[in-house]
């Protein structure tokens, strides 16, 4: 076992983060028209844990239009969701987020950079 | 057995919209100042559902206030919220809604009137 | 408005039982192996809600199979649900459920039988 | 920025497991009876996600007792949520959790090691 830094403490929350805004909004109604509420909901709502520097949220209103149902609207989806956030811990600050993978068809979570003393 | 009527199901989907609400959403991050985008997201995304005709919520500014965590924050709680949706199928109008019951200290959902032909 | 019976509640109270359901269990990961576990926790979880005099859930392993992820599970989707419950408010008795319709490639929740005296 | 390593994978991995868990399953009717159904569903659902080696999930009995509505159940909050999470990711292992912290009444996640050469 080792010293726990920082830089792993930003990491991990950074990953609560997503977990955390994957599985409270995926399944959320939306439409073309209300994307734009939904992504300022979750940004504010996200942007309240603890560590979180900042985060933006945008749902792709393109998948949006080809999910639409009979009655207008889809289910918000992992795949719809582009997501970048900056978690600082003390001396450590990590970039993170979340896109769409096409090539495993897999909404994939990702540390984007890390900056640590 | 009797025939399904519309009054029937304006009741059902009534149920149905005030039930989603609530397990999704409940569980989010709030605070003072971020109850108002999630009042407006929640109002957008419900009001997408089929047979809703009108919703309005509400999120309860002091139970946030006295809920906040070490952190600023707290969850959105089914007590918090305030909710009145009116729901047309066919021929029938239902007024429901949602409302914290202080006596048994739960957060009641109800059907507040019925018109129907 | 009219008097509200206890057919009229029973209804609205099949509502929010599916609803919740609905919202609270889709977006969990499955695969064919864990499917029986969360069939089994989604029925006891739901059957405590007042009003539920029984319910079942099964979760179709087919659709489970066809949209296994690279990492070899899926999340619950309303798609793969096939839900059965009898609701009892006062002398009302509501047959009521969810299965994929797949004219309209929807979750469609529907009220199958009603007895009432 | 500098390079990410599989300790600092392991890490963010740890956290989204922790996050995604608890906002997909609070707020999930729960009573002393379905509490073990309910950590059953929970283990196998998050052991599918990338990267989990091994979870244990214990809902504190207690803490049901006391919340308890008047229908008999009460909803799983945070605080009732003892788990233990071990994520390898490469060469790097992680032991992660969350418990419910008196001090600062708040569910709390935290690292408790990281193995990794």
């Amino acid at each position: 076992m080792t010293e726990i830094t920082d830089r792993d403490s930003a990491l991990f929350e950074a990953g609560i983060k997503l977990g955390a805004l994957y599985h409270q909004f995926v399944g959320s109604p939306v439409s073309p028209d209300t994307a734009g509420s939904l992504e300022r909901a979750i940004q504010n709502s996200i942007s309240l844990q603890p560590h979180v520097q900042s985060i933006t949220v945008a749902i792709d209103r393109e998948m949006i239009k080809s999910s639409l149902n009979d009655f207008g609207y889809c289910e918000l989806a992992g795949k719809m969701l582009d997501v970048m956030a900056t978690i600082r811990y003390g001396s450590a600050l990590v970039h993170a987020g979340m896109r769409y993978d096409e090539d495993s068809d897999y909404p994939m979570m990702f540390v984007e950079g890390i900056e640590a003393r």
